[in-house]
């Protein structure tokens, strides 16, 4: 069951409750606005589901509520942070604010960064830099629930590749390397309904529509595109994990310990060092004007732009509040209680 | 009928006919060498398959015998190019060897390159930063021929992205955003054979399993993994065609001549600027260890790292010739002798 709720009043809810689990005032805005970000776009998995997840990681430590982000390596284009597991939106938009910075200088900045913790949907970064009229983009390693192809054993995250560029409206491309969200797997566990056939392995590398074999019983989700899907996941985690050398980490041909921590890789691309910004967005928009207006197959409505679906439920959710699972409700008002948060105000909308 | 053809008396003869053909005697070594290198890995579809293609491109003069390639934008890390319709390979050599050079100074680096032509392989460019222990990366738009998810006209390319990192051996992917190479389709006519139901559309946007349909009648490609494929080549698109002011350049709102041209995206990441060499390339060397120790699913024999099928193929092609279809060698012969290039030496392996 889905509800609208008010945005103004779920923040201020949520807020207290980061606070309450003691992350410091701007951190637990931060926190919030990501996750909200996700749900009005109508991201769900990324979206106030985490919200349980999170207030549990930062009780267990998982999640530090005083980290000093650190930068290890720097020179003019390049940085290396370690973000001393910051809630993941924090040191994120620490490292994608001034990898913009440094793209205003140079046309051209990446920063990886190493111990981090989730950092929720990657479009948040990469949209920061399209204000700024340049092309972002942004990549984050996973736990792993992936196999590569031809194997069933989870050795890869479902390492999300986002790529946003400014037009008329920002076209962002934000996707999963795997076939399906691990989310989508859960919630069909949940409900008892069987899954697509090409999504997920048994432990023992069948495939199954039983999506019970992967969130109970170890199997894994399957890559998009077969070898593809793989292929990309694998330079994912080599951009992420290993460029900030923070995960897999060898010490004397040995792993260390933490070596499978989350870390990012965010990029900015200043357009105008290239080429002409105002042409470059026109022909963004006739560029997008093509595809939309390509003939239609059969049943389809409506071609969308990478990123447009979730621009529209964006405005939607501004409008009439952010649609809900009652579950993910209830959820965040037994976290309120738990942590002694009021609850004062009416959160549904009408 | 495959057979094995010496590299030394291929190469000289491939060679002889670009230089007759008109091309300078370093860019007729460069274009053969590129060609020969995506046979001898195995991917013949990027091959001297392409010769005839080139040689009629050079006649028409799509591809200019004394191109200019200038210098359009450029800062310490950025640079556009126009390749003024040099061999793509020419271009795309130069391209990527100036932004290795800026890479080395600055960490990191980017080029676009517009108004070139076809340029093989891309993991050809993205191997020559491995080579200076970088993390290269190689984008290239090409002839519409894929639909938009959704819609089935061609309004993409099969705009292809690779990614090649140093280890132990070069991890690279490579691959196309289309869900099968077009000439497998062409092939596929060739022979009267079905193709699988997803690879492409008919003219009316139906799914065909006729590739008649696709190369005669005007169908498209599909792109892989449904809208992740579609979002992924709108990206290369705009990363390569519009980023670089080649593609679908606007002016008042109108579309200009040659507004289609191929443009590229070439770059480079000093893993030094960011972490230990050493210790990333260990890295990289366990976890592909990792993967290729998977569990692996029935009927698999082995795993494979993204780009490994390729370098054991081109080991092969090294030690026993490169194996070549009877008709891409007798195209070859003809065109040698129609522009009376001699033929002196048998080109088969015993």
């Amino acid at each position: 069951m889905e509800y609208r709720v008010d945005i103004v009043k779920m923040r201020e809810l949520v807020e207290a409750i980061f606070k309450g689990s003691g992350l410091r005032k701007e951190d637990a805005w931060r926190v919030t606005d990501n996750l909200l970000f996700a749900d009005m776009r109508g991201i769900h998995s990324h979206g106030l589901s985490k919200v349980a997840t999170y207030v549990r990681w930062i009780k267990e430590g998982k999640i530090k509520i005083s980290p000093e982000i650190k930068i290890i390596n720097e020179n003019a284009c390049c940085t290396t942070f370690d973000a001393d597991y910051a809630a993941g939106s924090v040191a994120g938009v620490y490292a994608m604010d001034y990898t913009i910075k440094k793209a205003k200088n140079q046309g051209l900045a990446m920063a990886v960064v190493k111990n981090g913790t989730h950092f929720g949907a990657a479009a948040y970064y990469a949209l920061r830099a399209v204000k700024e009229n340049m092309i972002g983009i942004a990549l984050t390693n996973s736990v792993k629930l992936m196999a590569p192809f031809g194997g069933y054993d989870r050795e890869l995250g479902t390492n999300p590749i986002c790529v946003a560029v400014p037009g008329r409206k920002a076209v962002v491309y934000d996707g999963a390397t795997s076939i399906a969200a691990y989310n989508k797997i859960m919630l069909a566990n949940i409900e008892k309904k069987a899954i697509p056939e090409n999504w997920a392995l048994d432990n023992k590398g069948h495939c199954t529509t039983n999506p019970e074999e992967v969130v109970v019983h170890g199997g894994a989700v399957c890559p998009f595109g077969t070898y593809k899907g793989y292929g990309l996941a694998t330079m994912v985690q080599i951009l992420t994990g290993i460029l900030s050398g923070g995960s897999l980490i060898v010490c004397d041909g040995e792993l260390q310990e933490n070596s499978d921590a989350t870390a990012y890789n965010f990029m900015a691309i200043d357009i105008s060092k290239f080429t002409d910004l105002e042409i470059f967005k026109k022909t963004v928009d006739i560029f997008g004007d093509r595809l939309k207006n390509s003939s239609k197959r059969d049943g389809v409505d409506e071609i969308y732009l990478p990123g447009e679906i979730e621009d529209l439920k964006y405005k939607e959710s501004e409008e009439k509040g952010i649609e809900l699972h009652a579950n993910v409700i209830s959820s965040i008002k037994d976290i309120a209680k738990s942590l002694g948060v009021s609850i004062t105000a009416d959160l549904y909308k009408e």
